[in-house]
């Protein structure tokens, strides 16, 4: 078996002029190692490795623009890089080019506590910014499961557990600074908490996954750490009973922070990856914030609503050490799945429906994947509409790789007929492009066509992601 | 004196062959008449009526189709009107050409309980859609006082008293069906809670006023109605405490739903106007939402932080009956200071800045006023750190129109300073263009024109607002 082939398209070399000027700026700043270019030609996807031609390590805001101007002098691609968690190929060089390496633009620049707002570089993780302002009384909910940078959570408008609460990217970020594909920076919004001044730049910009603009500081909302919280673990007999029970919390308005579905084979997986011994069958993992008595009623209502949909009791978590050992069990799930087949890789899905439709969407689903040899697991951020099915392939089957596709394309069919969305966070990339046009029709994406092509005139940024210029 | 001047900017008829197209197409819903055209060529600001040459009532997208197609054939400028109550001379023809009337597409196309949803023609405005949904449980918050239609409200980013706790229109559009300057229709979203399946089209749309495409129906979110709702009125010595009290309630997370300042010259005009009989002094109008034992914390918690501001005790208001009395009071306060002074027009400022900079910004803003001539109010959304000044001005008064825009420009450049924005809600028009540049700079706001020139390359859709193509 051979490993599969690099994505990219065509082998121009980088001109000679252009990367003299790269080291003449940049010096050990520029690579073109093999390990390192590897090292950023791959995301979290199954899509084979396809290296940049050379990496940058950017330090400022100015260095991104002297890059920029660089690329659009030579024509060259340029693509930003975070931790490089991303799921759908959004990092692949499929053309070649730089990658432009945020990771060194770490630095909280600014916590406003009192307006309950932070500006940091977009290298800077959530972790790491939620470190920094633990003293503040305040945090960041926004929480993809990867320890992911902020400038890459705006660039794919990510969510995860907690944005069935406080929302995703596109709800918490306030201003970006971006550079343009002419060099130019600028200032999507200013500090305001809202504005109706002309078009919505950061909006613009927030899930454009570095084809419009490369993002090099983010200003974000925070949120006052709750009086109160509250976790609790509740099974049931079956996937479909964990939906309904879903809906009817959601259908209630009952503020629930998190609500996280797992299967029974999720279930296994995490147990022995993290070392747990929860039950193993589907359950739903529930998060309450707020003051203690308003913790409280919301807890009791959401179990009378499981119970309901036979739920079984409630297992609560409400020290902060049991508490977070269950959150990351739960973030580790992506990787514990990954262990019950040695050697592959995940494909994972990400649709999003709106919540009536979740239980025949996800039960369809699970059909689907019966009739299937792939392994798999259907784990969610249910109270969003927002479910995954992590597949385990052989990245050197192409058999697995095609089942894989066949049932992915069912679900995004499936999700879009049901009023629903192919990527409910995880972005396009280069594995959601055909499905964007299903999703939208020809004429909405000829607008994005548009966009790219008004902000972007020369194809430099990111080329070959989200829509075809 | 003579009445100040239609703001046409050229007077170029419209072309005969277009209107024969038009009067074949639409019949008695297409209108030349003087009247018809003056109301259609003026909104709530104090410019000059500049009507168009014709109106147009639509009945549907197709109608809607068929309009933007005739004036793309012919370059004839499109405005799309809803009930007229914007304030910034959005609708004025300062081009000439058609106003599309859309407040005939007034249906309710689909509630969805289930997933709180409801779709609407742009027509519909906001209070018919309250109505229409009351049976349900649920309701639509977003409440800018004019009871203004759902589709102008998408257009202008509309929102208002409730947006401190349920966001503004920004937040609150899932999807939109767009007409396109080619009179093609797209939706921009489907009705998944969450979504990165592309370019955020849902808000390039928001807060387009009517220059991208004209907005026909609108997908909206809908909230469970609260199972408490309480509100109180706290009067305070000086609007420098009431706004203290107000940034540290913010700053303590505390789930407000509304947080209304009203200065002494406000409450004494509501008094006149409603019949009430409110203490006349600086006061906030609160409203909590929540369950009954949630809604009593968090009243407490405000008083408290109200007293330690010099805050009087809380005059309740927990029936329902009393409430509306009272906030329909506040959404004609500004039609109740418009009675301080016998034929004025408002002028309307709309300053919003990060809230730890509120204080200080009215402040200031107050002693600038104290030294005009010009009667004016302080009114606010202050919890979102928005405030107005309406300012009263003689419409036939050079000098009065002079020093109101004096004023204004002095506030705007305050709240900028202060990192602020000059339209938290009202939106750009015509009246905050150049503000628009001191805001943006001149690098985003080409990014701005070239999102304009990308999707109207005639420039035939409310030509001469937001930016200059």
């Amino acid at each position: 078996m051979n490993a599969p082939a690099s994505l990219r398209q065509f082998t121009k070399p980088l001109p000679v002029a252009f990367l003299e000027a790269l080291r003449s700026k940049f010096g050990d700043r520029v690579s073109t190692a093999a390990a390192v270019r590897e090292h950023h030609g791959r995301d979290e996807s199954p899509f084979a490795p396809t290296p940049p031609d050379a990496v940058v390590f950017a330090q400022s805001t100015d260095d991104v623009v002297a890059l920029v101007r660089l690329c659009a002098e030579h024509r060259v691609p340029l693509i930003p890089y975070g931790v490089g968690s991303s799921l759908e190929g959004h990092l692949l060089a499929i053309e070649g080019g730089v990658s432009v390496d945020l990771s060194q633009m770490n630095r909280v620049l600014a916590v406003n506590a009192e307006d309950l707002t932070a500006t940091v570089q977009a290298g800077v993780t959530r972790k790491q910014l939620n470190t920094e302002i633990k003293d503040t009384g305040l945090f960041f909910p926004i929480d993809p499961g990867a320890d992911a940078t902020l400038g890459g959570m705006a660039a794919t408008r990510a969510s995860g557990t907690n944005a069935v609460r406080y929302g995703t990217m596109r709800e918490n970020v306030l201003n970006l600074t971006v550079v343009t594909a002419e060099g130019k920076v600028i200032r999507t919004a200013r500090r305001a908490k809202k504005s109706s001044a002309g078009y919505d730049l950061t909006r613009v910009f927030v899930g454009s996954e570095g084809t419009l603009g490369v993002i090099t500081e983010v200003t974000l909302k925070l949120y006052p750490q709750p009086e109160a919280i509250s976790a609790a673990i509740c099974n049931f007999p079956t996937v479909g009973d964990a939906v309904r029970a879903t809906i009817q919390t959601i259908q209630m308005g009952i503020p629930i922070a998190r609500c996280e579905l797992l299967d029974a084979v999720g279930v296994k997986a995490v147990n022995a990856y993290s070392k747990l011994s929860l039950r193993e069958s589907p359950l739903l993992l529930f998060e309450f914030h707020g003051s203690t008595s308003n913790v409280r009623e919301q807890a009791e209502a959401v179990q009378e609503v499981a119970r309901e949909h036979h739920g079984m009791d409630f297992e609560w978590a409400t020290q902060a050490e049991e508490r977070n050992r269950l959150w990351q069990a739960r973030h580790n799930a992506y990787f514990a799945v990954l262990q019950l087949k040695a050697g592959s890789r995940a494909l994972s899905t990400d649709a999003c429906v709106p919540i009536s439709r979740l239980a025949e969407c996800i039960e369809q689903t699970q059909a689907d994947l019966k009739d299937s040899w792939i392994i798999s697991s259907v784990i969610g951020h249910v109270g969003d509409g927002n479910f995954h099915v992590e597949m385990l392939v052989d990245p050197n089957s192409a058999s697995d790789l095609e089942e894989a596709e066949r049932l992915n394309r069912r679900i995004v069919e499936r999700a879009i007929a049901l009023q629903g969305t192919c990527t409910g966070e995880h972005g396009v990339g280069l594995h959601k492009m055909d499905f964007l046009r299903i999703e939208h029709g020809d004429d909405a994406l000829d607008l994005m066509a548009r966009i790219k092509r008004a902000f972007d005139p020369l194809n430099i940024l990111n080329p070959g992601k989200v829509v075809r210029a």
